[in-house]
């Protein structure tokens, strides 16, 4: 039986449920596994706000020393967040000669080769199963489960709060604005939402799993990135009349030796694996060479499956798979090429469209000229009936097409006098 | 750089696809994983059959001498099949030192206990990913990833013959002989189907499975099996009139410190994720007491998927992580309990009934009477309308009952005058 003595620093929701885990259930993760994980040391700023798990007496302390200054902690837990302290205290924790777990995605998204670096010269591990899709075995299963294939792409719904909100969205007819109050009266948004919605939090998972997927060095910065806010039911509606259900997916394609990395809204065919992931779940969707199309699919986010991948990847740590891991990791890393970022100018996939119009004739003819005069052809239109009154919608769904071609279009029919404001734009993936 | 021996035995499909990566992508496996796998030698007692792979010259021999005799190969990948030779196999390729490698699900389901344990204490390993869902990582995903949590349920469509066949059945309505008949002409089912639709194989894989994620040495003996030979298309239809999808699934449940073990087609509620998993795909749905429920899905079958799988453990034991594994699994071995299994007549759960009847005046209250008799209660019935000339079916579901208490009130059932034949039965999960 190997003891495992185990220093958490930050003490928030997932903090206490790994402590719970790791107090309550240490016998069971013993017989299970052959590690007995003993927590030694919680460090908080916040000693007083009670979490709802009864720690021993003398365990909780803001002391940082409490943790690295414990030549018995082999192991720390870094649950503070942000890239700036948290940078630090893993740095440090690894000039103590301490093995490391975060579920920090933010962190190993904007600074992770660099942290990897630094622990694979210490002979040490920065494991992090927690940083992405909480419940579900992500990132090991990306990193070693198809080792003997190659992942040519890779869709994920890796955000919970964005996949209720735009679940609500297409099941009750619901705004974007209501659908988001929702979320946050059932705990499943933030009150300040943005890093949610705008999508700057699946890009941090996205630029995780990808560097395990395509093994190349990840320019955080060349993720293209937008959100849900400006989505409208309406446009939900349309694409379910043409067969679409409409996710926020983080997708990394390998396209002729550059990496594809783009988080955006998309439209999926119905019957897509994805399609049918609704509410809070999480999927991530990974096509192979050699193995074709899997999913996997579960709990995104919540203390408790959050908290359950950090007790997994301890376990790591106590069986010597983690040290093996990272001895991989950084054996590759410093022959790790760069992933040629390729601009979303550049990518090729089908459209849907909306454009807002007088109703008058020959709308649609100067639409589809403009388009056809930037290589874009139509592949189905609906247009609804005449409505003398008011400007209508008509909604257009394109062949395949690349985006500086779509831009060009776009930017000509903007400008038509008919046209009454600006085309909304949403892509298809297939 | 790792250059990893490797010697093959078993030149069939799956080995074909191992030799075919390993020749064809050594390289790119290289890069990504810095481990290139070099095959050594070639094992089959036929050597004349082209298999659409050019090994070259002298490698392939039916000697195997070439594999075990040759002291530079590390690993010994076993495709032979069966649980004969291939078991002396794996036992002389371990007393000679080297590492396995196989997708052998019958020998392991059987024998793999003894033959971790013989792996262990010769400090070498056993991989098997190859034996579960060919191209869904999955034992690596019940083995190592939710070590944080304890897995109470797992339910998984792990035969992509049945579920092909019970996909027809449903959506085109045809018999079960005619849908097997068309796997067999897709090559989906084998010319001698038996082991796939009788559930064997299932089985194999639930064996292999449950010992992982129960952490419990399992008696192969003790898990109840049933086929999907007796299903009729008219049962698939009322269940779906009813919300229920019909599945094969392979069920390990920790119930009061035993595991329930049990393969049978299953009604599922059309919700359920398993549910949408259709043709020859497979699905493994995972309940863990922290994490909640996950869900991988994918090929199961096939020359590339399964080969895949083989090779990914390849670059397993090449980083040294499958002997971390297998040190893991034999120092828990020695330890491990006997899982206490429980017998079929123990089980609670829903039941749907499909009752033959004579059409007059009091049948459905005979019925219903023998069924209060022994505790059970229905939770909704289908009686279709009067027809004088020939028996009818009567449908119920129960409320949740012990299959004891079912049998017990099906034989009082079956021996009624106006019960015309024997009552069919589909268990419920939800």
């Amino acid at each position: 039986m190997k003891e495992l003595n185990v220093g958490l620093v930050g003490f928030g929701t997932v903090g206490a449920g790994v402590a719970r885990i790791l107090l309550e259930d240490a016998d069971n993760l013993a017989e299970r596994t052959g590690v007995r994980p003993v927590l030694r040391a919680v460090c908080d700023l916040d000693t007083t706000t009670d979490r709802g798990v009864a720690l021993p007496a003398g365990l909780l302390s803001d002391k940082l020393e409490t943790v690295l200054g414990n030549a018995g902690i082999e192991v720390v837990v870094e649950l503070v967040g942000g890239t700036t302290f948290a940078r630090e205290l893993i740095l440090a924790a690894l000039d103590s000669g301490k093995h490391v777990v975060t579920a920090n995605k933010a962190l190993l998204a904007e600074h992770g080769e660099d942290l990897y670096a630094r622990a694979g010269s210490a002979g040490l591990s920065i494991s992090f199963e927690a940083s992405v899709c909480g419940g579900i075995p992500i990132v090991r299963a990306v990193r070693d489960g198809y080792a003997g294939t190659e992942i040519t792409q890779m869709m994920g719904i890796v955000n919970g709060t964005c996949n209720y909100i735009l679940t609500e969205m297409a099941e009750k007819g619901t705004c974007f604005e209501e659908a988001l109050a929702g979320a946050q009266a059932q705990g499943f948004a933030e009150a300040e939402p943005s890093l949610d919605v705008d999508g700057l939090d699946s890009a941090h998972k996205l630029a995780i799993l990808a560097r395990l997927a395509f093994a190349r060095r990840i320019d955080f910065s060349s993720v293209h990135v937008e959100g849900i806010r400006h989505i409208e039911p309406i446009d939900i509606q349309f694409g379910s009349e043409m067969g679409y259900v409409l996710k926020l997916l983080a997708i990394g394609k390998a396209v002729d030796g550059e990496v594809d990395l783009r988080v955006h809204p998309a439209f999926l065919p119905r019957h897509h694996p994805l399609a049918a992931v609704r509410g809070v779940f999480n999927a991530v969707w990974i096509r192979g060479k050699a193995t074709g199309d899997t999913m996997h699919y579960g709990r995104g986010a919540g203390q408790r499956p959050t908290a359950a991948a950090v007790v997994t990847d301890l376990i790591d740590v106590g069986l010597g798979r983690a040290a093996v891991n990272a001895r991989a990791f950084a054996a590759l890393s410093g022959q790790l090429q760069d992933a040629g970022a390729r601009s979303i100018a550049e990518i090729e996939t089908h459209y849907y469209l909306r454009f807002s119009v007088a109703d008058r004739p020959g709308v649609l003819s100067a639409i589809s000229g403009a388009l056809g005069r930037n290589g874009i052809s139509i592949a189905s239109a609906i247009q609804p009936e005449h409505s003398p009154e008011s400007d209508v919608p008509v909604v257009v769904v394109t062949h395949q097409a690349r985006e500086r071609a779509m831009t060009a279009a776009l930017e000509e029919i903007d400008s038509l006098d008919a046209v009454r404001s600006k085309t909304r734009l949403i892509r298809i993936e297939r």
